[in-house]
């Protein structure tokens, strides 16, 4: 019997019927939202509480198993795929909402809670978890892929957003990070430290998060422009005004096609800002206006603005579907999602720059963007079975990520590292990456946490 | 010769006359802001660049010659003091502002450069950085002890404010953390676990900061209460509410008259609040109202509002000199200051047991805040060579702490562990504690960089 096979074993009794070896569970768990082929563990265990998850890690521990996290499949680089075998502990039934203190602006919750459940479960409160990376991802993979999304450029990203953890290292020592103060100087930032690190330092168990009061006045905006350059820089001008639009997202002509048919809608096929502004009445209005002008003078037009919550929810509805959208549009079809950002300044050059290389070999691709960050996102639709697409989606992948790191970029503004971007974690980082090692052997010195993903310790 | 002459003797090579071990010098470097006893280091060096820093810590490895990192020397609890010998690194003579790239929002600094200076050559930009935390300190050591500050509520801390380091390792390595991105997922977050590691972990060696454009419209105010807990109650109502308030600090009674007199002001003496906003002309007007508002429903009164440069200078001039004004109050008396910061809602209680506890032992002690974070400090003023005052002090510190840690909060806000709060880091921490000092073996492995503060490796 193989040591992860005795681990399996161990397993089983410690949970019973909560541990599945069976084929249909393994192999949901070898699936993936991008072009990894299905990498399915050799067990998956569903853990009920803190307490077992650390029982988890002290057997797995022992004989040397490797973890995999999983919340619910959504990350975009092969995150969650059991590359050296092991088990997948599946923390969906960790998913509670535990703790809410309104007065202080922060909820408690479990890893497995989606963020659209805890949105609907704090909606009586006034408050919000802004975050949004569009998926109904769980908040600890929101957490352990550094997530961040559309609100971003107005309520930050999950570092902002998180204060606290607790975390189960790898030989199942519970640790708590953080505090519940809205700041602290006491010793090394080990909350800023998990998050992002991606299942491979440690699982997250519980998160304290900042909660935001539900603005006053609400107003979506769309507009039209005859040119992705007038769009961006648009955004660039309103970024550098310090204008605190809540979003800012620029949708080119492919992907508007794709969201009419869709999302029912009929729109022009040119690129588009979707916007939204939060504040008081009064301000909101302001800002309205300025952004209005700023629109104006680089040519946009068809500036529409809607303040009832139901076509607000429409569009975002619709932008948030975007990447089904574009798949509808290619059944059967492998999708690819690029994930560069890059200085503001910089962000109309490089989306021009990566259409005329995408062009140049003949291909379309649609481009989405949080550009308000300067993140924009390429989607590759292609044939998996076609080498030659395949390898041109990963050439032309190649090529946005060198072009972002010449302009002081990086490689990932959200999606994280994975399996699909370790190769260009040494472009980006250099020697600092020999330092992540260092600390990825310091938390996990057998290797067992989430292998094969971030760095190699070795 | 023991182990450090040796490598003093190789870093007088290395440096001429930029290596001292004059006594003038080094007592100079022995000073601290505290009640600590001088402590000098057995040498100082003065490198001038990133590859000298380099070149000193490798000779320093070489022989297992502590290393502490010197900005103006600014740190509360000990930080910069060379407990085990060994060299002090005073970096003052790094202290270029290298590059501004106003479109992108970020300035490229070297560490010695202060933040004063920093904000004196970005007037013409037309952007400043905005952490202040009262001291002209150096934007290293800022971000070496995690500062944070009067402006925080609105625009964050320096780990909100720092995009990237480079840093030098104990043992020579130069890596480069971070991007000039507005954010990235790739890897560990090494440049939120250098902020904060307060020279235990590398040598800062320049800096990426986060810039913000001058506010259109800038108005102070001050407001009178007549007792503590509508004062700080009307904070917590503030931040409840989400008024982005830039500035909200809390002023007890005795500070305001020691401020009265240093600063020839004629302020009731009486709690205050001192604030501050930013914005639109019409958001200033509609947040000081709403703020008025809010005051005068705590019973406030004499609110007064600012809006020329010169009367709002004087305020924040008079604010950030309230250390100085109230040691005037005792000539020859020795500083102990508190910084605790605690949930929002647990603010008023924190600050009035505080009182309480204090005037019950006979002492009267004052009390300033950077309230709308939760964090406040009580300024103990006290005769070194008295014993029982000296013991009193700590006592009562000690107290605060620990209430701080019952009511979910921080031992250190914003000032650091150092030497003075290395004990609470285990009462705050717990067992996260070993994983910091698993990061510190990791890191520096002969335990030569600043040894003796926030967490002992061994």
């Amino acid at each position: 019997m193989s040591d992860n096979q005795t681990a399996i074993s161990e397993l089983q009794v410690l949970l019973g019927d909560r541990l599945s070896t069976a084929e249909a569970i393994r192999h949901q768990h070898g699936e993936n939202e991008s072009y990894f082929e299905n990498t399915p563990p050799e067990a998956v265990a569903f853990p009920k509480d803190t307490r077992e998850v650390s029982e988890i890690m002290k057997i797995c521990h022992k004989h040397g198993c490797p973890v995999v996290p999983w919340g619910v499949g959504t990350s975009l680089e092969g995150h969650a795929l059991a590359v050296r075998g092991g088990v997948t502990i599946n923390l969906g039934s960790m998913d509670k909402l535990l703790h809410v203190a309104p007065e202080d602006l922060y909820a408690v919750v479990q890893p497995g809670i989606t963020r659209e459940t805890l949105n609907t479960e704090l909606r009586a409160t006034g408050l919000f978890f802004p975050v949004d990376p569009g998926a109904n991802a769980t908040i600890g993979g929101m957490t352990a892929t550094s997530a961040s999304g559309t609100t971003t450029v107005r309520y930050g990203k999950m570092k902002d957003n998180v204060m606290a953890l607790e975390v189960v290292m790898a030989d199942g020592r519970i640790i708590r990070t953080g505090s519940k103060a809205k700041k602290s100087s006491a010793g090394y930032d080990l909350t800023r430290l998990f998050i992002g690190s991606e299942g491979t330092l440690g699982i997250i168990t519980e998160l304290t998060l900042k909660l935001h009061g539900q603005p006053e006045s609400v107003s979506a905006a769309v507009c039209e422009f005859e040119d992705t350059a007038s769009a961006v820089n648009s955004v660039i001008m309103a970024v550098q005004m310090g204008l605190p639009v809540a979003r800012m997202e620029f949708i080119d002509p492919l992907s508007i096609r794709a969201i009419n048919a869709y999302s029912k809608m009929t729109m022009r096929e040119c690129p588009h800002l979707f916007m939204e502004f939060h504040g008081t009445e009064t301000s909101v209005a302001e800002e309205v206006q300025r952004m209005k002008d700023i629109t104006e003078e680089f040519g946009g037009g068809g500036f529409q603005w809607a303040t009832k919550a139901e076509d607000r929810n429409k569009l975002w509805h619709a932008r948030h579907n975007t990447y089904f959208a574009l798949k509808a549009q290619s059944p059967g079809a492998q999708g690819l999602s690029t994930d560069v950002c890059v200085p503001i300044s910089k962000l109309a050059q490089a989306i021009e720059d990566t259409i005329a290389d995408v062009e140049a070999h003949g291909w379309q691709a649609p481009i989405v963007g949080h550009v308000g960050d300067g993140n924009y996102h390429v989607l590759f639709l292609f044939d998996r079975q076609n080498a030659e697409e395949f390898a041109l989606a990963k050439e032309l992948t190649h090529r946005m990520n060198m072009r972002a790191l010449e302009l002081g970029g990086t490689v990932t503004g959200e999606h994280g590292i994975g399996m699909g971007k370790m190769k260009y974690l040494d472009d980006e980082h250099g020697d600092a990456v020999h330092v992540m090692a260092d600390i990825k052997r310091a938390f996990d010195p057998t290797g067992i946490m989430n292998p094969g993903k971030i760095v190699s310790a070795n």
